[in-house]
């Protein structure tokens, strides 16, 4: 059986203090197996956001030493940011990359979710496609109230942990732990300074508004370039390719005679994200991944290191 | 220091006997670090046309067991088809992949050339970026006559090989071996069964007919499909971007009515070699390369063999 890789983008509620962000990175940077893409220290959100790949057991044991680090080092009663959060490991989300599927993700996301509470009795609730309950799918339901409101509402029953007792950590809040697909980021910008045009079609193209099922976005003024952007997530791109929200924003924003002046992707995206659209464009009839040469070097080393 | 891996095309003179072309595929199949990407033996041609990719010194060590097979198993002597060849072995071109310059690549090239002459005694030619004489750039050039054609041309100075006494293996031939760029092969069809149109195009698209430096080509027809196709090799890719030629041929076949019915890319593609067409078409800012998932996994993978 080939090797399994794991996307994980664990976030802790430190944005501030250089050496405990150094801290937490370090076991990311030191376990074998686990590749670091990147991490995000924001200030003003006072959060830390990385974004690692790899082997399951070694990004599991990477993100239990950094956890360990965050529930010593973070205090969330002392805790301020413009970010919400509930815990000093806020969540962590496994994503399949290869040689995994979402229902074995599910499995790795609910066991180390119980060696997480087990190690650092810090409560966990499960998200996403690891959601115990249907009503724990999505994180802000989870997280409504912050740190600073569940105290309190976590021993009403509905609000129970799924791991631990319905009491936070004093220090260390709870942690929300879960597996979902691979979240692209993508934004469009548009060519007018008119916010209103950007939010409309915002609205248009989420799932919530009627428009694509795998999308989330929200319009806004981008002053320093004197333009508007729809920016969006694309939570399956399979299901939703980039070039199909592209052209549909570009038809959309032709009513106001209004151009597409470019877009950008944001941190990480996996080359079939791309093919896709490259194969609309370029008008490729049936193209092959495994055409594609580093996704068949990747393939066949993963096989190498098991055979 | 990272990882190096080069891409590696050997062509051996074996296209029909099962056995032989299993015999010369085993060592690409057993050799740790070696990756095989793919093979294609063509009856017609009888010819067989292997794709690697892998470390520089696995490549080289089961590149070499291949050819220790073909030249004992195959007597050109008794070899007939379809395409041109001058040895048993015939061509084995290197590619730099990562970690690796086409100036490392070259290097590589002769030191492979010299082990595989002093091992298998066949005279030795080098092409393209490996080519020890200006007029030895370009592969039908050295290859010119071919094997039987050679048996007598080879004594003559300016046809001496560069390794090797002035006379071709007795049932071996010559090698040609040398460094050059990743070759996509890209092909355009035309709703159309003029296969003028094709042959026209086909001819400005291409570097000798005045069009894109890195492209070669020529037009035919697709009688099954009643279509007719440009079929091209992009030598370079990095010079000429896909899009830039299925743009050219649009713009060209609309002077007479002609549309493009779909394209193919044939064989293996870097995913830098789409990535320059997506953001084009996606109109994405500033993309870098880095933001590829599986392209910063192999980088990490390649840093973390080394350490």
């Amino acid at each position: 059986m080939a090797r399994q890789l794991v996307e994980c983008v664990p976030n802790f509620s430190e944005g501030r203090r250089k050496e405990v962000i150094e801290a937490l990175v370090r076991p990311f940077r030191e376990t074998k197996g686990c590749y670091l893409f990147d991490f995000r220290a924001d200030e003003d959100h006072n959060r830390l956001v990385v974004s690692l790949a790899g082997e399951p057991a070694a990004i599991c044991d990477a993100v239990l030493a950094a956890s360990a680090t965050a529930v010593e080092r973070i205090d969330l009663n002392a805790h301020r940011g413009a970010h919400p959060r509930m815990g000093a490991v806020d969540v962590i989300p496994f994503t399949p990359i290869a040689g995994i599927t979402m229902e074995e993700c599910v499995t790795l996301a609910r066991t180390f979710g119980e060696r997480f509470h087990k190690t650092l009795h810090v409560p966990v609730y499960y998200y996403e496609e690891a959601a115990l309950r249907p009503d724990r799918t999505r994180l802000e339901v989870i997280r409504k109230g912050q740190y600073e409101g569940l105290k309190e509402e976590i021993t009403r029953p509905e609000r129970h942990p799924d791991l631990g007792e319905p009491k936070l950590h004093p220090t260390a809040g709870a942690t929300v732990i879960g597996a979902r697909k691979f979240l692209v980021a993508f934004n469009v910008n548009l060519n007018t300074t008119n916010v209103e045009i950007a939010k409309t079609i915002a609205k248009r193209v989420r799932a919530s508004g009627g428009g694509f099922t795998a999308v989330k976005g929200i319009g806004l003024a981008l002053e320093e370039k004197g333009l508007v952007q729809v920016s969006m997530n694309i939570v399956d791109y399979d299901q939703t390719a980039l070039y199909r929200v592209l052209e549909f924003i570009r038809m959309e924003a032709a009513r106001w005679g209004v151009t597409v002046n470019g877009t950008e992707v944001y941190g990480m995206i996996p080359t079939r994200a791309i093919l896709d659209s490259a194969a609309y464009y370029l008008q490729i009839d049936d193209f092959d991944p495994g055409q594609v040469l580093e996704l068949k070097l990747l393939e066949l080393m993963r096989e190498e290191e098991r055979s």
